[in-house]
């Protein structure tokens, strides 16, 4: 069943109108739609908006289902946030299947479609984390689709194995190639850039590297993940999630950075963090960067914030960014919806036909009210599927 | 009736516990209170926190109530802004008692028990507009205490005749002298600080200026502020909103500058905007410096965002600040309830015997995750009398 028809739903602040997806696909869009035989949805005059896609999160570290998790080891040391991480995974004995069903299926409720996870690999929890998230992707495939991306968060070369282990994740089926401040973990930026490029060359895959040195560090490693894409052609295929070093203040060297990253295609992921610097989505807009957004981990040991919103998300964008017209602000939801899934090199999220059966009905005045409010989603739909309604998903999270 | 026992509650994380509230105070605190022909509420095990304290806000401008406004100025040039506002009130015919009522409403379902609220005093509105806000306290004095700042929001020596309008605002019963960017509005800081200071002089009363200049400049009319709040004796009578310039990156400058703030006993009022520099928690903390939060304006002509939740605005500075720690959130928190109230001068609230009986009930775990989900708001108390109940205030908005 993936036919569907919505009737009577406000296309982004358009005139009311009916939507018709067929074979998972929007086929039409046009006021009093019929389709004999397909099921029906009355839209009741809501808000419809594209599949929100949360492109940067972490399926496997989220403590939901858990009794509240005290934190007691704070933001200054991020080895200190990395060992933790990796104790209390170890102590509490966390399914990553289990964990990471609960995480996507709340997002889903919130109005996913789409969402890109990074999966810890590392000598100690091996590839159990990748096994529990792809289990879940395969598990959810008609729900939400889920990438992968094998990510060494305890660092490659310091800690021996952890290559192979990156080798076997790609095998295994992981999407992408991820990767971690190459000066900041590993503390030997061409060791580290070296393996992922080489990873991402051996199994003719992406990689989407986290980078969050700021400053002149942060633009130091760029040019050199840079310098190995242009090298390798990955024109198209590199992703550099945070990149924190964009947002700083030297005018110039990040203009000539931005060209750079536009000329290889780089697309760039933020959760528009209020705390740090960040890329300025004004700024690669002008040079034609796809940008994504993501809630990143939530509800985990580096920190109680987040719940899965991609809404909520592009209300902290256009906050991060100054956004306050509706047209701005509207572009804020686009990098959570359709431009997400385009920086994700996937068809783009929209509400036309041709593009994927996927939407959310939201309940509000105005698009830009819902977003700001992030308002009651009502209904979401994947493919022509009903995944979630009135706020609760219709596969149940263990 | 400002009698009021509360059973079964839990204070911040501790174990249930009652809490018996006579003449408007909380005169005990202990398991298994009695209090014959005292009225009582069942807290049913709900985390209760002290009242919420938004202490910068804008009760005139939000458009709450009226068909969605749609922003076409943007955030970009400060006196467009302005007129824009000025030129969308007169438009719309904008009733301040009616808007500030339902402002104020909507932050008190939230859990706020005490307001501070700029008020716009120009030439086009006169003194309409306090006269609203005012005639609003008066109507919700047993609901949420509400202060008020007259406000040069259209600027001072720019607009003749604004002087003067002060001086009444303030005869008519304004609690504070307010002020605005004197560099950056009037283009006239020695102008502009010569008469608020003036008018606070004459009037006894305290000040509480918007500065939002960035860097060099706002360090500039900061020093200047200080050198007439220094002449005048004002200790512990100036406030400080946004105060961006202390987020500036010179660590040496800004440190004197905290000093100089601290031994003026001078608090400092945040929305911790995510796209301005802003002065750091920790930082102020270790200088001693009184710190309160604010909503700042509601879904008005500057922008669509903020909802009047003074919880969520507690998340937001610990975002901000990239607070991580239980005990780090919890001060997040505490600027937005108990210490926001010192910051205004008032008496601290808190839940402890001897404080102003306040106070919110709300669902969840633990505080941290209630702030960070800005959990339901259950009940909400404030001098023994409940003003709100699962998010509904007692009074209704008009
Ligand atoms: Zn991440
Ligand atoms: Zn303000």
């Amino acid at each position: 069943m993936t036919d569907l028809l919505i009737k009577n739903v406000r296309i982004l602040d358009d005139d009311p109108a009916d939507i018709l997806i067929q074979a998972g696909t929007i086929s039409k869009i046009a006021a009093q739609l019929d389709a004999p035989g397909v099921p029906v949805e009355d839209g009741t005059g809501l808000i419809a908006l594209p599949g929100l896609v949360d492109a940067h999160t972490h399926l496997d570290k989220s403590l939901l289902g858990w009794p509240w998790y005290k934190n007691d080891v704070g933001g200054a040391n991020l080895m200190a946030m990395i060992e933790n991480e990796r104790e209390m995974k170890r102590r509490l004995g966390l399914d990553p299947h289990v964990q990471s069903m609960r995480h996507a299926l709340k997002t889903v409720a919130y109005g996913a479609t789409l969402i890109r996870s990074h999966v810890d690999i590392d000598t100690q929890g091996g590839l159990r984390a990748l096994e529990g998230v792809m289990q879940t992707a395969e598990a959810l495939a008609d729900v939400v689709e889920i990438e992968t991306v094998a990510f060494p968060q305890s660092g490659l070369t310091i800690r021996e194995g952890t290559a192979e282990l990156m080798d076997q994740a790609l095998a295994m089926g992981a999407d992408l190639v991820g990767g971690l401040d190459p000066c900041g973990v590993d503390r030997d930026p061409k060791g580290h850039l070296d393996i992922i490029f080489g990873l991402a060359e051996k199994h003719g895959k992406g990689i989407d590297i986290h980078l969050h040195e700021f400053g002149e560090l942060g633009l130091f490693s760029m040019d050199m993940i840079l310098e190995r894409a242009q090298a390798l052609d990955m024109k198209g295929m590199l992703t550099i999630s945070h990149a924190f070093c964009l947002g700083m203040p030297d005018f110039p060297r990040v203009e000539a950075m931005l060209e750079r990253l536009a000329s290889l295609d780089v697309s760039i992921m933020t959760t528009a963090p209020a705390s740090a610097p960040a890329p300025m989505v004004k700024r690669l807009d002008a040079h034609g960067i796809r940008i994504g957004a993501g809630n990143d981990g939530i509800q985990d040991t580096w920190g109680p914030y987040g719940n899965g919103d991609m809404l909520e998300r592009a209300k902290f964008v256009g906050l991060r960014n100054n956004l306050r017209m509706d047209t701005e602000v509207k572009r804020a939801l686009d990098i959570c919806a359709g431009g997400g899934a385009e920086a994700m090199g996937k068809q783009r999220r929209e509400l036309a036909t041709g593009a994927p059966g996927d939407l959310v009905l939201v309940e509000g005045e105005a698009v830009v009210q819902a977003v700001v409010t992030h308002a009651p989603r009502k209904l979401v739909v994947k493919g022509g599927r009903v995944t979630a309604r009135d706020g609760q998903t219709v596969v149940q999270a263990p």
